[in-house]
């Protein structure tokens, strides 16, 4: 990018967009950073584009003049992806927000990338179907296809990997391509569909998904269960896995994020390792699940297990869980949270866990909590660190690094939900080896010959 | 490839692989052609490698010379993505059919890329788990995960696609890369494994696939119900699966493809379009799902409704079901099968078929028999045609092209499950669009920047 060009490309933004491109301070710093703990920098202008057509035209601007470009949904993420390290246009697709198309007899709808998980699950309602993926924050769907996002539900549906029929991408140069049909499979060609789940607004921009809907279940019931112990808490997943309970949600929580969830939903959880647990199917199948899951808990000494078919009770369990991540951030006011994400082949998920509670007790003072959607696999350590203590930050950083290492040695990945965005890419390069990033950025480079999506995110 | 290069990298292939290297007349033959009607082409060499740095070494001198580069596994493939159209060098992998790992409390297991299906699942059969995807045929997992296969239980789970964790690969140029973890899910760049599944050998050779297992179901049971008419059949399977029933197979027949199979595997049915369905789970839940199905099935006027857990019965029937593809083709001694293939929205599968079926009846006096993995929106018609008359080939021809068409102006793709291979090149780009091409060859050529990799195949 020439210093001349950016003024000019700003200005044909304008020319486009009128009072959709801002460069006011307050918008953006508001496109300036996400929920991480990652340093913010400020985009130098912020669109607003209404149609995917007009995200098309931003991207040819922005291309003929070499202008970077970073698309943004809701801010939700967690490693710094929609930061504009290198400044340059911020594309926010939150005015991008209709539901297109709902095709309850093809049990799949099409959405514009703006629109939320829970707007479209609002917006659904009366179909009987909803879409699944819940990555606990409200995000743009958009932006849960860049991140290949999951969370609580994808031990049963799936991740966005799975959930997503097919995407319309623009293409760095302005390009619109569909990267697939709305057929349930297809042997056509590479799988562009999944080639940008998980790009992270590397290759283009999504504007328009296709996407998977389920059957709401005719009964749901929900399930707690406290440990003395981790160990036993994974043990019980491991094992309730293997024995092929569809289980619909599976998520383990340590003493300490109980302690935080108690403080901050008014609950009372007791203060052990526990399970949340949500089974889905016919309201014969849901006791069935959840009496087989309590048999296995109590073979491992869980305590108190509980099951409840009551609307009420299982919201309220639910909405805590949900507000995890902000209950640990109120054990510590105005700390940020440093969070960690692998995740394992699950025969290794209790050595995991458990080599890394031990490392953090041993290395550092610093407040941390564990949650993890452990029926697959992946859990979160969460450190609190003052984002005035340069060495705090250190601390954590290393924990973090340990931790991923400690997954990839045993088969895992360095991040099973959050994405590589600024904070991972030094561990990406030890996952996929020289040879395997060289691949990655071959593609970049095939695609975005002029390097203006997102730069600096998921490569050095 | 100039002319002398391609003796050279015979003669080093030669070193390397001794009688591994095969340059007889018969062999070639044996690896010039797959399962289809397309026009056999002799490869100028046939290696057998044994492990993947043989591969790699393989690539490495066919790199070198500009050498043109195949991979097989089965030859059971029917688009013709094996058939070395430019001639050079073929890669049978089936001598690579170790299966390396299998871990039970992973529910995954580690193959070299000649391990067949069947292999597979005789070898776990202790363990209790199997490998469900099933195209028909007793393919190399390695040729089914480079076509994207799937097939009978596809509705339940998956298709390669799925049931790939990851993959070793070797590149063009003869470097080993991990496409992933075998961690369940990960956001870690991006998604190397969906991309090689798919690529039908023009991106490199699959030498090794972590592959997901699943336990086997308590029980499974089968049912068969028969109906006048096809629309009937067709609307009794949308409404199962919009219903939710997690049936494992559905599969479709034809009154004429029923007359085949009983003339092929002495078999019984009722001359009528007809339903094969299966369906796993406890006891309890295969006796509720063949009586909710049983329920939809006469609502649509299905007749003769019948359902077994007995194994013998349930043998018979799917070892007939699975002779299918050579009984229609025993209708006419001689002939050749066009297989066609879409895959639609199960809104539309209906409509499809039906204009697909009127279409062939007034236009052709070809043999043609129906069969659908309809729980996906996926079937065939397969015309019997006279290798030695290009006319019955050109109807035949005409015929397939305009079934996809229509298939794709429904919201569906040309190939659900059979790949792009030689047959449905022009089809692919009706498909896509040029710039949706455009962006898979840019890919193509950031990996293969020679071409050496099948060329000629799934692009013009």
């Amino acid at each position: 990018m020439s210093a001349a060009s950016l003024p000019t490309a700003i200005e044909k933004l304008g020319n486009l967009l009128g009072k959709r491109l801002s460069t006011g301070e307050s918008v953006r710093e508001h496109h300036g950073r996400d929920e991480s703990w990652h340093t913010p920098a400020l985009p130098d202008a912020v669109c607003f584009p209404e149609s995917k057509e007009e995200v098309a035209s931003v991207l040819q601007i922005c291309s003929a003049h070499g202008v970077p470009v970073v698309p943004f949904g809701t801010g939700t993420g967690v490693e710094g992806a929609v930061v504009p390290t290198a400044g340059g246009v911020c594309i926010d697709v939150s005015g991008m927000n209709e539901v297109l198309g709902v095709r309850p007899e093809d049990m799949d709808c099409t959405v514009q990338p703006g629109v939320t998980r829970k707007q479209l699950n609002t917006y659904i309602r009366d179909t009987g179907l909803f879409f699944p993926i819940d990555p606990g924050a409200d995000a743009s769907l958009g932006g849960m296809a860049a991140t290949r996002a999951s969370g609580t539900n994808a031990v049963r549906y799936g991740t966005m990997r799975e959930n997503v029929l097919s995407l319309t991408v623009a293409l760095p140069d302005g390009r619109l391509i569909s990267t697939g049909r709305r057929a349930k499979k297809s042997a056509a060609g590479y799988d562009l569909t999944r080639l940008f789940i998980g790009s992270e607004g590397t290759l283009g921009v999504i504007v328009e998904l296709n996407l998977r809907l389920y059957g709401r279940p005719e009964a749901m019931s929900a399930a707690r269960v406290y440990f003395d112990d981790v160990a036993d808490a994974v043990n019980a997943v491991i094992e309730t896995i293997q024995t092929g309970i569809p289980v619909a949600r599976i998520e383990l929580l340590d003493e300490i994020q109980m302690d935080a969830i108690n403080k901050f939903s008014k609950t009372d959880f007791p203060l052990k390792p526990g399970l949340f647990l949500e089974f889905h199917g016919s309201n014969a199948s849901v006791r069935e699940q959840s009496e087989a899951v309590g048999e296995i808990c109590e073979a491992y000494n869980g305590s108190a297990f509980e099951w409840t078919t009551g609307e009420e009770e299982q919201n309220k369990m639910w909405a805590a869980r949900h507000d995890a991540a902000y209950a640990t951030m109120a054990l510590r006011p105005g700390a940020r949270a440093y969070a960690t994400d692998v995740c394992v082949p699950i025969s290794r998920l209790a050595d995991c866990i458990r080599e890394t509670r031990e490392d953090i007790a041993s290395s550092t003072d610093l407040i941390s909590t564990l949650l993890g959607h452990v029926g697959d696999g992946n859990f979160h350590y969460v450190l609190l660190v003052d984002p005035n203590d340069p060495e705090e930050y250190e601390q954590a950083k290393v924990l973090g690094e340990r931790m991923a290492m400690r997954a990839l040695e045993m088969g895992g990945t360095c991040t099973g939900e959050h994405g590589i965005g600024l904070g991972k890419r030094e561990l990406l390069e030890k996952e996929f080896g020289e040879d395997g990033i060289a691949v990655m950025l071959s593609i970049k480079q095939a695609i975005d010959p002029k390097g203006i999506m997102n730069p600096g995110k998921i490569f050095l």
